[in-house]
Parts: C-alpha cells; structure tokens; sequence
C-alpha cells in the first residue's frame, strides 16, 4: 500500500485497456501519456494529450491534439513478435510510481525453450515539460537476433481525429523527426527523438505513412540486458512564435546529452518539491493514504506550471473526453488544492480565465447579454466548445438539446470565487490589476444583464437557468446559482472598493475602460433585493429551486427501474428523473458546502437527510460536498464513504466510460480535488488561518497536511488527541 | 349543393365511422347527439354528449360525459335482423339538413324475395333544449312480423368511462326511465322516453343490465308504412337544484302530448330565428356557401342558449375530445361570429368566463401567482383539466411534459379581448358590473404578477410562455404574448376608467374587494415600458420570440421527412419541428390578424410571406389568421385555400383524428367561427359600424351577411360592383 498501483493482468476488453490508459497515465501539464504498453497503438488507445492544442475535423466535435507517438517500441526474437497483443506473456505487471510519476512494466513471454523479458521505464518530465523519456530493457534466455523496433508513430488513438497531417519526417543529425499540421488551424506539431544504446547493433530508419522508426538489429548473448534509452521531445505551434522544428531537435539534442539518469534526477527533484508542500498523510488507513495520494498526484501531473495560459481540462490529459476542455470543475473542485499547496500554479489557473476573457465576452454577447459569460466547455480562446445538444437520444438516435452551454450560468460565479480566494489567501492584489478585476466585474455585468426584477413581488429573480444538478434544466431561482450570483456581486463591490482604495488610479482607468457606471448603481440595489430561497421555516429544507418540491417524490430505486435503456440519459425532457425530485449531483448541498457559516446546524442537517436520497450521484463532482457537509454536522462516517469514492474513482476504474455511443471516461480531476478538499477542510476541518475543528474517521490515527498561509507553507498534524503545527 | 350533407356508403372502418359521427352530428347547445346510426351502440361510437357535465374515473382524465342513448332502434323481420352493421343494404342514404338541424336515413335491405326499408328522422330540439325527437318508419316489401327494439340505450361511447352509474330503470305511466349516477360526483343523469304508434303492435318491456327497451311487434302488411316516435327527454343534477327525475318524465309527457309535428315545428321556428341574423350568402361559388353555412349550422347547434353558465367545448358537442373542454378557441376564434350576429349567445359566453373566474383565481394561486390565470382546459368550475403531460412519446410510451397548462397565459388575454368587444360593440356597460370588470381585473393582476422587468435592458419582459404556436415551448418575450399582454393591461386601464366615470360606487366597491391598488401605479409603468418585439428595420419580419431567428431555417418537407414514426409529436424536445423555425399555427401572423391598424402593409406582407412557408398548420386555427391577413394584403385568391380548408374540415374530415393513441377527433368550432371571421372581415372587409374594404374571390358575385350594430342587425351586400346597406 506504498506510492504506487501495480496489477498482473494483460487487459483484453476495450473498456479495461482503456481505463488502464487513465489509471496509469504520466504527466506534466503540458502534456498526459496515457498508461498504455510500448507495443500498442491506435487500436489499444496509445495517446500523447496535448494540453492546449485543440483540433475540429469536418463537422464533428473540436478536441484535444493527441501528439505522434514518440514511445513506440516493439520488439521480435529469431523472427518471432513478442507483443501482449497477440501473445500472452508468463509474467506480466505493469506499475505506477505515483510519487514520482514513473511508469514501469515488465512483461516475460515464453516460446519453446526460449524466455523473452522486456521491463521499461518512462515518465513525462516534471523538470522539462516537453520531455518524455523512456529506458527500455531487453533480454532473452537462449540468446537470439533481436530486433527491437521503436520510433515516433503516428497511430495514436483520435475519437474525432485524425488531426495531424504528417508534413515531414526525417533523420537530422542522431535525431528523427516527425512535423505534422492541424488539419484546421494548422498549428505544427513536432516530435523529435534521440534513441541511445552501449552495445552494437545494426541500426536502419523506417519510413512509413504512419511514422518513423528506426529497426535495431543485434544478437543478443543469454540472459545479458539490453537497454535502448529514449529522449523525446514535442513542441507546437500554440506555445511559442518560435521555429518550433529547431526548439525540439535543440531540445532533444540536449536531453540525449544529459542522459537518462540526469534527467530522471531532475524529474524527481521536483517532484519532491512539489510533494513537500502537497503531500497529505494519513496514518491507521493505507487505502485512504493511497488514494488520496494518487488524487493528489493526478492533480499535480497535470497542472500548468510552466505557463498562465493554460488550464486543467475537466479529464485532465488522460483523454480527449469532453472535448479536452476546462470546466467549472477546475476552480470550483481543483483549485482550492492548489492555493492552499501550490500558489504558483493556483495563479496561473487565473491566468488562463484572464487571458480567454474575450472569448467569454463574444459568448455574453452572442446571447444577447453583456460582460462576461465563460465557456461551459472552454478550450484555447474562451470561446465555448459546447454545443447546444450535448447528448445523443438513444432512442431515435437524436441529438438531444441541453441546456448546459446556455443556461449553466452558474461557471461565472465559480471563476469570481477562485480569483477572490486567491486574493484573500495569498494577499496578493496585483492579480486585480492584472486581469482579475476586469474578469471579475465582467462576470458580475453578465449577471446584472442577466438577471431580472419581479415588480410585484419586489424582488430580483435568476431565471431560466440550469443549476449543478443538470438533470433538472431551465429552472427558476435556483438556489444554488442564486446565491452565487448574489457573491459575485458582493465581490465585484469588493473590487469597487480595493482597487479605488489601493490603486484609485488603475480604478479610475479600469472603470473608464469598461464603462462601469450604471453597474455600480444597479449592483447595490440587485445585492439588497436579490431574492435567495430561505429554508422553508418549517421543515429547514431549501428548494433546490422553484416549483422543485412540486415534483414526483419517487425513491431513486424506483426512477431507475423506469429505464428502458440501461444506456438513456436520466436528464433532457424525456429522462426519468427530469419530472421527479431524483438530482445528478450536490446542489442545495454544494451551496451549504460553499458556505457553511450562513446556515444553522438544523439546516444543514435537514438539508442533507433530505437530499442525499434523492441525489443519484451521476457526477463525480458530487461526493466531495455530500461527505463535507457531513463533517460539517460531525458525521464523519458518513462523509467517508464519499471521501472514499471520490479518491479511488480512477484506480477502480469504476465510474462510466459510455454515455450511449460516446467516450465520457478519462481521469476525473473534480473528484481528485475534492478528496483533498474533504481531506483537509472536512476530515481535518481547516477553516483557514489556524482555525481547526477536525473530525477524524475513527481509524485514523493521524492526519498531516500543508497550507499556505500569508506566503508561508504551514503543516498541521491532526490526531485524535489534538493539533499540532509548524512552518 | 343545398342546406344538407348526404352520402350513400356504409362507413366500415373505424375513422371513417368515428368522423361520419361529427360531421352528421345534431346539437342545440345543452348537448350533441351523434351522427350514428339508430342500431348502433358503442363500438361504432354512438354519444349524446351533455354540455357542462363532467366525470373522472380513476386515474384517467377527467371528460365530459355522455347520455344513455334514448334513440336506440333495431329491427328484425321474421326473425332476420336488418342491422347496416352485419347486413350489407341494397340502399343506404344518411343525409344532414343543417338548415333546420335534421338527421335523416333511410336505409334497404334486400333478402331473399323480402325488401326491408327503415327511415329515420331526428333533431335535438332547438327549442326545448332537453328534448330529442326521432320518427322510426319501417316497411317490408312481401309484408312479414316485424320486431322493433328500441329504448334507452346505456351502450355508449366513453374515451374514459364508463362515466355512469346506472341506477334505476322502469316504466313511470306511458314512459320508460334510466336514471343514472356520474362516479365521481354522483350527478344525476335521467333520461325519460315515450313512444307513440298509430298501429297496433304487442309491446314488450326489456331491461338489461346495459339499458330499458321497449319490444314492439306486429304483422306488416307488403308496402306499409309503420312509423313510432320517440321523445327523449334528459335532464342531469348540473342545472338544476330540482328534483331531475320528476323534471325529465313530465317534460317527456309534455312532449308527447305536443306531438312530433308541433315539437319540429317549435324547433324550425328557432332555426329560421338564428338564420336570419346569422346566415351568410355566397353568390357563385357553391361549394363555399355549403362550407360556410355548415360551419354556421355547427356554431350555433353547439352553442349555449339557454344558460350563461355553459360555453362551448373546443370540439364542440361531437365527442368526448380534449375532455370536452373549453379552450381560448371560444374568445379568440368562435367569439366574433356569436358578438356580431346572435349577441345574447355572447353575453352568455362571457357569462361562463364570469362563473369560472374562481377556479382561474385557485389555478393562479398553484403557480405562484395572484389574480386570474384561466384555465388551458376550462370545465365546469373553470380549474385546469389539462395535465403537466398532454401527449405520449411514441417511441418510448412516456407522457410527455407539455407546458400548455402553465405557460400559455395568452388564453387571459383572449378573454379580456372578448369582453371588451362585447361592451364596445353592443355598447352594454353592465357585464363589466356584473362580472366583466372583475375578470378583467383579475386577468391584468395575473399578467403583473407574472412578468419581469430588466433592470439593464431597462423594459419589461413576459418570460418563459408558449404562444400559439405549441411547438416551441417555454420562450421568452413571445411577439403574440406580449402584444396581448399590453393590451389587457390596456384593457384593465380602460375598465378603470369607464367604471371610474360611468359607475363611481361601484368602482370603489370594486376596487376595495380586490385590493386594487399598487396595481394601477404598475400598469402605467409596465404599459408604457413592456417590450413588444418590433418588426426588423431592413426586413420587416418580426422574431416570433427571442432567438427564433438562430433556430435551422429549415424548409417543411425536410422537417416533415425527419419524422421516424408519423404518429410521433413534432413539439416537445426530441421533436421534429422544436429546433427549427417550423411552426405549428399562426402566431405572429395571428397578431397581425388581430392589430392590422399597428403595422404597415408592408411589414405584414413581410411577416406573412416569412412565415406562411414556415407554419405546418397543424392546427386548425391556422388558416384564419393566414387568411385574413392575405385578405388584408389583397390577396383573396391566396386567402382563398385558407377559407375552404378551414370552411370544409368537419366536412372533409381530412384533419387528424389520432395524436398517437389518443384521439383527438371531432368538430373544430374554432374552425368554424375563424371561416366566418375569414369571410365577413377578410373578403367582405367588414371592419365595423359600416366601414368596408371588400376583396372579393374572383368566382363570388355576391357576399351577403349580417352584424348587429348598435344594437340593431344590418345587412350587408357586397358585390363587385358596390356594397348595399338594409337594417
């Protein structure tokens, strides 16, 4: 139960090779290899993520790159293939090193009297993020002709591909290369790799329309290791205005002149780094320690952290799931992992939002609002990847309209959250003047434009708008978004008053700049009327929103009987649980999850007894608010099975992989965040600042974890019979 | 090409039985006596559908209920029965005469040597509306012993019954009885029969569980004549206090004494009455008097006189569609024909919205709401008999969620128009002091309650309402809705003032009963800043609502050839129609129809030529709005279509009789009165107190019709030549 995950078996079926490709996937924020075998490809779903590249082919969805694959390697003996494809091995294990993002495997194959092993190592540097390396280790029993075939291949899996038109591929100098295009906005791709070896072998570049390799030829003496090492270098077009084909072979040239081991050096150096501010431990409960880690670990793989223009996509770089696009998730789930542990790669999340402000400004005004409405689904620009019918009736076969594009309204409100939490935390205000005062008070312009005042019942209203529960779209005054839009108001006063107090100057130009006028007029009276559903006096519960309790009350075994298709979506006009009070996801709860303080004990607790029945927890994002709210109302056995289904949901692979015909697995970087948040804030009960009201499950003997507080990481040790910390 | 429908097959199959049932159907207000043949029962749909009494039975949708049939005949000859249904004639002929309301058949058998012949006449009295009365003749070519059967008949029709309880049966001195009991509220329904000869016959008195016949029989002589007449008489505990029982057997004695001349003599006197004022004369065009004059004959057979408390049924009295209820048809489509040429039929029209505001007011209440929010599906008490869910999804059986009954407020203001055109028309201030003000009111107050202003746009919207156009659910600021919303706001002012002026205690009495206070600082902000859609400046056309225009602009037939199951429901969210810009009805075209004064030519050739390809005219309340506002265009040769197919759909039979399982068949009274609008507004060009711009079809030499003016009925004469005047 130590830093890793390991497992025996050679998968077969698609849904199990798949999900090893998530499990066991490296990363650095630039980009995610999945944790697929050295011999697969397209048809094993082998992909190199790209974090910000992004590609449409003919009228299918935009998505993610996936980059040529520059890991490939294959290899035979005496004319025969050894590959897990098509012969099963005697021994097989392939492994993750999680404390290091390191992937191995080792895989023995027999065939008479002839014993072929192969063990490999790889890992995404965290030190050079355009860096892949790989040692790959050769050996057979009797002595043999090996040829071992690896190179840069082209046969990397697409759901929506092919995106790369493969321009050039070559020999320069000890390299090879492979430079490809984007089939729309012709963004180059390139891939170089530099392969060396310390014994002879005959070695003859392969040129085909899918790749470049180079075939190794040697004679192998029994049981003597073979090891090729591997430096592999991606750069495009999105990241530099440079000669991206000289930066790689550059780059490469100067890895292959570090060597593996510098390399690896350096790859684990930072790591520890990382880790060290990071790491949460858990003593008396090796799985929840494991999970947790990995959460931890998925979490800082991917994160950007060479760049503010880049952000963490909702499946992280496991896939091109969801378009490989940044959700709500990201700031909402992620981000406050970040800003207590890595402040550095909280700020650059920022960054992303700054820097794609216009996109959402064209999708407010496509709308018809004004200000700054974010992408559902937001790729390279801001602009929304998202498409107005998100799911496929399984049925008729036909595209079925959601609301989440046009009616999640509520991703604002998320984005004003995590640029007032970084301020407040890290103290921080040139964020303001950087972009955050401006993102903030367009967001809070979408929400005035948005939102509507009944003259009757003397009152702003939100309306027509689809909360987190998406199963339920077009509401009325939903709580949850009401609130938030309430806060984002709140907090672009808050902006008001500490950029005209601090900085009177960016003040008045920012002001000028925007035509910020009426707004802070109307705010004021918007944030006094705003109409936010009380808890009913009676029974304490909210109304997740209006006419909510109108709806059938039919237990969530009963909605799941009616489907008649295991397949179907439970949302959209014709879902099962789209007339009943049956939820996706925390809703009410994620509300009191965000602000606990506001409400009474009595609340919360009528609020979760009696939404938990009812929510079908469809979305990964709903364990962590249901389990911190429990710690909330000192239930912390109840809140440990949802810490523990949202920490082990991609090691178990447990989570769907199909929505109908479509690809919705891929690593679930929400739930990955939320662990942590219930880890430290639920379990722990950091409130910020020192203040702790911890609430331990009953096996843990110990929890230890880091926050920064005022620039300064602080450790704070939690145990049964009390709390201790040092900087 | 007469005053009379005939035609000379047996209908065999079950639509074509089901429609010969509506188009031959007789009615006088109080209820509809099918055109079904005498030895019918249920299974070839036989009902005498009572206005303004309705039953549920379990959890099936309430509807109205239908009578046991007091005209049941059968006969047999030698023990041969001589029924259309297992006997195919030598001759047949059902005939309507619509002038004076008679249904006649006359039907031959021939069987070996022997020819049987039966013909029938039969009328619902038009002038004692309890009253049906039927002449059975039978002969018998070779002579022979003939047995007829008839009686009281419980073998009715039920979509969702049976609806009655029947409870005793007999013989009270020359009559026989069935009395019977509704399930579910116990209203009493007595049907009463005399039969009288002037022959003798051996009578015997049958009861069945289903019903009480008389059996006469006797020896025919060859090529005599026998004839029995039948008097039925039906009251039910809806009307009266009294005792129904002893109400129905003396009338039905009465009636019998009267004799079968006098009682038609009575009934034709009526008829001639009605027509007089009511008659419309197309001159050259043959087919489209007969069209017109049916839909006349349909509108004022259904139509109450008798009562105020009674309106009529969207289907008129020819079934149990829609759950025999009433719908803004009425005021929209049927409610100019009865203002301009039977006004007391109008009062009493006006009358059923007055007694029905309560269930408007609790329906108002359910949603959040104050005021009046009238009923979709308006029954005895004027609560909402429609349901959340008013169609079946075809593909997978679900109900699925229609907002008819919540989001289209556009039936108040159709109400409030009517009352308004009633006072300015007949100039009679009273039904505004006898109810008219309060509906009025009540229906302003709901409006305000139910709409939003902007506080950035700085205007008031309607949200989140179905116009006319039932195919795109749920929008925003729907061009039709809004207008209407201003107007009845108008209108409300306009009550304020004329009562204020005319009636000043009553008005305060009035306004102290409803509260009415911030209501009219309100109206005068909302009328003067309610957002109507304007016409586009460079196109003219008007958006049907916000974000009509970025549906697909897809052509109808490609619409049309999407459909997988043709039975399938082209609204609701999956359906074919939903997400383009194809339209079920007129709805900005019905608002030009309604306000042509506010537009210029031009915008309304814009609008039309726009949307005319666009609308499916999947309702029959289509063609009037299309039709006038071609007549507006000077168009009647384009209107023209429009007018005979809203003029001949009862005729043809050719609408839609099943909406997936669910049968929606019947008279289409909006139809009716929407072809004499078309005719008297639209070719006539009748635009009140004498003003007319006539565009006459090429084919008609003459348009003659009558309107009540001042009080005062005046007819007009259109020809091409010139229009004459005589009072």
């Amino acid at each position: 139960m130590g830093w890793y995950l390991e497992h025996n078996e050679v998968p077969s079926d698609r849904e199990r090779i798949l999900q090893l490709g998530v499990t066991y996937a490296v990363a650095n924020g630039y980009m995610g290899y999945r944790g697929t075998l050295e011999e697969y490809t397209a048809d094993q779903f082998v992909a190199c993520n790209l974090n910000g590249v992004y590609d449409r082919v003919g009228e299918k969805w935009r998505e993610s790159v996936n980059a040529p694959n520059p890991l490939y390697a294959a290899v035979s003996v005496d004319d025969e293939s050894y590959s897990v494809v098509d012969r099963a091995p005697a021994f097989h294990c392939q492994k993750l090193d999680f404390r290091y993002g390191l992937h191995r495997r080792k895989t023995s194959w027999k065939a008479g009297g002839q014993a072929v092993t192969v063990h490999v190592e790889r890992f995404a540097s965290m030190d050079d993020v355009h860096l892949l390396a790989m040692s790959y280790t050769v050996k057979v029993s009797t002595g043999g002709r090996i040829v071992v075939r690896t190179g840069i291949d082209g046969r990397v899996w697409d759901l929506n591909g092919p995106h790369l038109h493969i321009y050039d591929r070559g020999v320069k100098g000890d390299a090879i290369y492979l430079a490809s295009l984007t089939q729309e906005l012709h963004i180059p791709v390139v891939v170089a790799e530099i392969c060396r070896r310390d014994f002879p072998a005959e070695e003859r570049i392969v040129t085909t329309g899918e790749g470049i390799y180079r075939d190794f030829t040697f004679d192998a003496d029994p049981q003597s290791e073979y090891t090729f090492w591997k430096f592999a270098v991606i750069y495009h077009g999105m990241e530099t205005e440079e000669d991206v084909f000289r930066l790689a072979l550059d780059a490469v040239g100067k890895a292959a002149q570090t060597g593996y081991d510098g390399l690896l050096k350096a790859h684990k150096r930072v790591w520890d780094r990382m880790w060290k501010t990071s790491d949460v431990k858990i003593e008396g409960d090796p799985e929840a320690q494991k999970a947790l880690r990995y959460s931890i670990y998925q979490l800082l793989s991917c994160a950007p952290r060479h760049t503010d223009r880049l952000s963490i996509p909702a499946r992280g770089l496991s896939s091109q799931t969801y378009k490989g696009a940044v959700f709500w998730d990201t700031e909402m789930f992620m981000f406050p992992f970040f800003l207590a542990t890595q402040p550095g790669i909280a700020r650059n999340l920022l960054g992303y939002r700054i820097h794609t402000l216009e996109g959402a400004r064209r999708k407010a005004r496509e709308y018809g609002y004004v200000g700054a409405f974010y992408a559902w689904e937001s790729q390279e620009t801001g602009d929304d990847a998202c498409s107005h019918f998100n799911v496929v009736d399984v049925f008729t076969g036909r595209p079925l309209r959601t609301y989440f594009r046009d009616k999640q309204i509520h991703v604002n409100a998320a984005i004003v959250k995590a640029f007032r939490d970084y301020v407040e935390r890290t103290g921080d205000e040139r964020v303001l003047l950087e972009g955050g005062a401006e993102v903030i008070l367009e967001c809070a312009r979408f929400y005035l434009s948005y939102l509507y005042y009944s003259p009757y019942w003397e009152r702003y209203e939100v309306l027509d708008v689809t909360g987190p529960d998406e199963y339920h779209e077009r509401v009325h005054n939903n709580a949850y978004t009401n609130r938030m839009v309430k806060y984002t108001l709140e907090t672009a006063r808050w902006v008001e008053d500490r950029l005209g107090e601090a900085y009177p100057d960016a003040w008045v130009e920012l002001k000028e700049r925007l035509g910020w006028e009426r707004e802070a007029m109307l705010m004021e009276d918007v944030a006094a009327r705003l109409y936010v559903p009380d808890p009913d006096p009676e029974t304490g519960v909210m109304e997740q929103f209006s006419g909510y309790f109108k709806l059938e009350d039919c237990p969530l075994k009963e909605v799941r009987s009616r489907l008649l298709d295991p397949r179907e979506y439970w949302g959209g006009d014709l879902g099962v649980a789209t007339h009943t009070q049956i939820i996706k996801q925390a809703d009410v709860v994620l509300l009191l999850a965000l602000f606990p303080h506001e409400y009474s004990r009595e609340v919360m607790r009528a609020n979760w007894e009696y939404y938990e029945p009812r929510t079908e927890h469809g979305s990964s994002l709903s364990h962590y608010a249901y389990g911190l709210v429990a710690c909330h109302l000192d239930m912390p056995e109840r809140a440990y099975p949802f810490f523990m289904k949202s920490a082990t949901i991609d090691i178990t692979g447990s989570s769907k992989q199909f929505a109908g015909l479509i690809y919705i697995g891929g690593a679930h970087l929400g739930a990955c965040g939320g662990s942590w948040i219930l880890a430290v804030r639920g379990f722990g009960g950091y409130q910020g600042d020192g203040i702790l009201t911890p609430r331990l499950p009953s096996t843990w003997k110990a929890l230890e974890f880091t926050v920064y507080e005022g620039g300064t990481p602080r450790t704070y040790r939690v145990t049964p019979e009390g709390t201790t910390c040092r900087a």
